[in-house]
């Protein structure tokens, strides 16, 4: 049916005087015109007033940038993805940079690039916790928000830390251990010496076999430079000069699979028991395999989500009562600890990432 | 000029067959409506669609609740405000519960209540770090998320702990006494027995004491219940036994007042240091008038703020990668230290609520 059939079907038996319903008509339309109006100024209004009517939502012009190092590392996808989940939720953009060496002096640079380009807030994960401090005050003297995650700088400006309690981790693996050798035996660690979350998970294994099992013993400590190579040479080194070595606990991702190849070349898979450290895929893959004997996973996510949260509340003046004004307490917390869960061939498919 | 008037003086003029024209309005008057539907079913399947565009919004009928003990205390203020702002900016509601008195089967009996009430969520002070703990897991196993903030429940499945480091809170309350005492001296403390953070707030004093300070002594710890007359009692104890005591660590608010006031009445102010917790009016007066020497300032407004928001990720299903599906890695962080500031006569004003 056309239009003006249907107009004329409707109207069919109706006979009132055309000009008084053509005022009814117009009375209508001016009408809805004034409605249209008042709605679109109401809603204009409770828009300008409003936090509690639209939630937390930022502007897609806002830019945050996460900084790493080594930064095409597998390891770094689950902090991106939570820092990309969080600007996602509130409405802001992301960007992605960092040294792609493990080099102090390329991070420097990269980070001193990122505050020239003035963004609302970095999330930065410091490869030296003494030697990115003055480029990190530069940011916060430029009026940038810094918030730390993963590994830190303790006497650096940035307004939090989020991260592993990297000592806690270290207790967790010497317990964890303890019980692959039955409570005995000769233990050695490849750790990245020089960075201070390496050097907590080094200092909470070493102080917890210490006063917890005496009858372990620790034969070794050596360097494994945060790479496969280097990792599995300093694991060769430590199967040579102590032959008797039961387990060996390595504090970072490329150190674990580097012990497992060491270990597997020197035909003592099994014998040695190996803790490794986060869930890339070839450390899971060794994990099912059985070559290393548990990981500890990370809340990595979690670090790059609440990054970007306490970012965008810092930049909203949001971090604190009466919209951050009052100066000492209005501080974002101090320290996250995102917390570990201990990764075995029992539980290792959830870890993949999907 | 009237409608009508309005109407007729705009037609002046206009000379076309009513009949055509009619139909033109008919027309206009079917496409507003047809617009006006279209427009209404785009802005729902938007809205459904669309946390990019909505940001991070709940829903007001969401009810999360903060219970506590001693709930008619100030100190528990500051964290309601952070509990609240949260919510506002969140577009969800909130409750306050708590026991009124110091009283672990009252604070069982109101977490009970509220669990009846099936909320969202729970932010939870545990007046017991033990005996709690069978009512946080009734909780959570009827489902609902529960995060403690300033007094935690380390065995129970709560989700975070929110909270000042307490240890490392009584550390810096050791440094500034020493500092107060020029480095030797007798000392005495102040605490509650058996609650968790006050247990740790004394351990952290006497532990640095012990390692960093060979010189001072520390001659006394006494059970002051959380309460202003008993902790006045257990200092006029103090002061009695110890005559040559020269620095009183309370590790709770009501306590520092009470201390205060013992000291003033034994007229040993100014000869006897005292180090107080927390910033309720009482305490930052006595700070003022130099009464107490200096109070630690915890960030109790995050505490609130920060409980409410990971309620509300988990409640949504936002506390992880996948929208929290992805068991091992969906938790929430497990412990956030909130911070402390030494407050003094130089800083004390900028505390006083505004």
């Amino acid at each position: 049916m056309s239009l003006g059939k249907f107009v004329r079907t409707t109207m069919k038996g109706v006979t009132i005087n055309p000009m008084k319903k053509l005022l009814w008509i117009y009375a209508i339309l001016i009408g809805t015109f004034i409605l249209y109006v008042v709605q679109y100024h109401t809603r204009e209004v409770s828009s300008r007033a409003g936090g509690a009517h639209d939630g937390l939502r930022g502007e897609i012009g806002e830019k945050y940038v996460m900084v790493t190092f080594q930064s095409g590392m597998e390891y770094w996808k689950s902090s991106l993805k939570g820092f990309e989940d969080a600007a996602q939720a509130l409405n802001v953009s992301v960007e992605y940079r960092g040294a792609t060496q493990y080099d102090v002096h390329e991070q420097i640079t990269v980070l001193e690039q990122v505050i020239a380009k003035k963004p609302e807030g970095i999330a930065l994960s410091a490869i030296d916790p003494v030697r990115l401090t003055a480029a990190i005050n530069k940011a916060v003297d430029a009026g940038i928000p810094v918030v730390l995650f993963d590994s830190g700088a303790p006497e650096s400006r940035a307004l939090s830390f989020l991260s592993t309690d990297n000592y806690n981790a270290g207790v967790t693996a010497a317990r964890k251990m303890a019980e692959l050798l039955g409570g005995q035996g000769e233990t050695a660690v490849v750790t990245l010496p020089g960075q201070l979350n390496h050097e907590e998970r080094k200092q909470g294994f070493i102080d917890t076999l210490h006063k917890e099992y005496p009858q372990i013993r620790l034969q070794s400590v050596k360097d494994g430079r945060g790479d496969r190579i280097y990792s599995k040479l300093a694991a060769a080194d430590i199967l040579k000069e102590f032959p008797e070595v039961d387990g060996i606990f390595a504090t970072e991702a490329n150190g674990g699979v580097g012990v497992g190849e060491a270990v597997q070349e020197a035909e003592a898979a099994g014998k040695v028991k190996i803790i490794g450290f986060d869930t890339d895929k070839d450390t899971l893959d060794m994990v099912k395999k059985g070559a290393i004997s548990a990981t500890l996973a990370q809340g990595t996510w979690n670090m790059g989500y609440w990054s970007l949260q306490f970012l965008f509340h810092q930049h909203h003046g949001l971090a604190g009562p009466g919209g951050g004004t009052k100066a000492a307490a209005s501080s974002l917390p101090r320290n996250v600890d995102t917390g570990i869960t201990v990764v075995t061939g029992d539980n290792v498919e959830q870890f993949y990432a999907k």
